[in-house]
């Protein structure tokens, strides 16, 4: 899988990149600033599970490209404005300096805001397959349902508010589920829509691997905030202890932790089974998941 | 028109009222955030342009209030995020608090990121005539267009960068066709749009008028700024002298930016002539841009 990863990775890069040069205004800090939160590293997580999850129905990669673009646009501008110092006033993302220390906050503002926006035009008007052409406005719908007031918005307006007191299991699950989860869900759920109506008969089974591997995604990091290291991840280690987060291993444990985490891989490889295609990928993924050191 | 106006406003804000009513979690401060963002006030006049610009070419009414909904998300996210203490650090905007005074600078910025994203989900869902419905992805594509880093966007951050600088008169303009004029002229299309191919035909006619009004409006916001009061204008008088920002009448004087706007109104009035439909509510929305006193 790792050597997949890398690929869609870099192709991924390179489409953003085609999105970025046709801006006007490229000598503007907006474009530099949106080139840096778009283009300095980053795993690349939710543009390989469109990749991977349409490949499996059979699509084409360059009918792959529009939607995986978008989705990695929408995660970019949220990692710009949950940075900011109103928000979890961090200086350091993926081993770099956030934008807004990069640049100034209010340039790292605005440079969220125009990624969100460039997830919709990419989505609008990006190549698709002509199979997939009556499910374009879908495409939209489902984005916009996962990043906003009913997805990862929430999330983030759920997580800030639950700061400095403790949290229950079932209020932690529906932070993350809308936080992290729905923008996941939603890559899953923009690959299968791009394979057109093969897509739409398998979107319940992949749900449910989604919806596990999203918060098996959440369990990992909080897991990864206390055994690994400044280095490794990229961003300061125990910056979720710092800010008195409720965390899962907070919750259950560190050994609870860990074991949630595998029955959440165990309910996203089960999902799987009823799959009728070849999920190797999305397997792999399931447990990179869990496996992963940052 | 002042009662059309007053109509559609009303019209408007239950529309919006509406698609907020649906949202989950509606006792959560991110909701009621961007219930007041987008309810508080506020005279619609892309919804007004959306609408009158669809009825002429022969809209019902309940096939704008889609779009009229999407554009005025738009333009109530950005003024949030524009009074952020970041960027314009305004705390008074149409008589009352601004978002982060009312609430906190964290939750208006997710309100902000939740009201463009909840613009698409409008675009996406709601209701369309069934003639204008092989246009709704050109919608969004549209808003896209002028919201992000090709329209509004990058006219704020242009705003942004011109400040405690002379400015001409060209990178002046350059600054508000995108930060204002944009949106402006989005709405005209939408309104367009939503009418089928009979919209397309008169596109250029109504992108004439719509630059012609949306640089108008700006001038007029830069003269009220000098000639008004700050009860009049529901923000404080005088915030663009004492940001140092470049306006029309530190360019041309204030007899010289009263000329210009009329020259615009002028500009607007030969476009509609040539248009073959009943454009008697565009014509008086055009005076009311450079004759309006808030």
């Amino acid at each position: 899988m790792h050597e997949a990863l890398i690929s869609f990775q870099q192709r991924n890069n390179q489409q953003l990149e085609r999105w970025l040069s046709h801006l006007p205004h490229q000598n503007q800090a907006l474009v530099d600033a949106m080139r840096y939160g778009l283009l300095l590293g980053g795993k690349r997580a939710r543009p390989f599970l469109v990749y991977i999850t349409g490949q499996m129905l059979g699509c084409e990669i360059e009918d792959l490209d529009t939607p995986a673009s978008a989705v990695e646009c929408i995660h970019a501008y949220s990692l710009i404005h949950d940075d900011l110092p109103a928000m979890d006033d961090d200086e350091l993302r993926r081993g770099q300096p956030t934008c807004h220390i990069k640049f100034d906050e209010a340039t790292a503002i605005l440079t969220g805001d125009a990624l969100q926006t460039l997830a919709f035009t990419i989505l609008a008007d990006g190549r698709l397959n002509p199979n997939a052409e009556t499910l374009r406005i879908k495409m939209v719908s489902t984005l916009a349902e996962a990043s906003g007031a009913s997805g990862m918005c929430l999330g983030q307006t759920l997580d800030l508010q639950a700061e400095n007191r403790s949290v229950g299991l079932a209020e932690l699950e529906e932070i993350h589920r809308n936080k992290t989860g729905a923008l996941m869900k939603c890559a899953v759920r923009l690959g299968a829509l791009a394979a057109g109506k093969k897509g739409l008969a398998v979107m319940p089974l992949l749900d449910k691997y989604a919806d596990a591997i999203g918060l098996a995604f959440q369990v990992q990091d909080d897991i990864l905030d206390i055994i690994s290291d400044t280095e490794t991840l990229g961003k300061p280690q125990g910056s979720d202890q710092e800010l008195n987060k409720s965390t899962y291993p907070a919750l259950l444990g560190l050994q609870g932790a860990i074991e949630k985490a595998n029955n959440l891989l165990h309910e996203a490889l089960q999902a799987l089974d009823a799959i009728p295609y070849n999920t190797e990928l999305l397997e792999e993924f399931a447990r990179y998941v869990v496996e992963r050191k940052n």
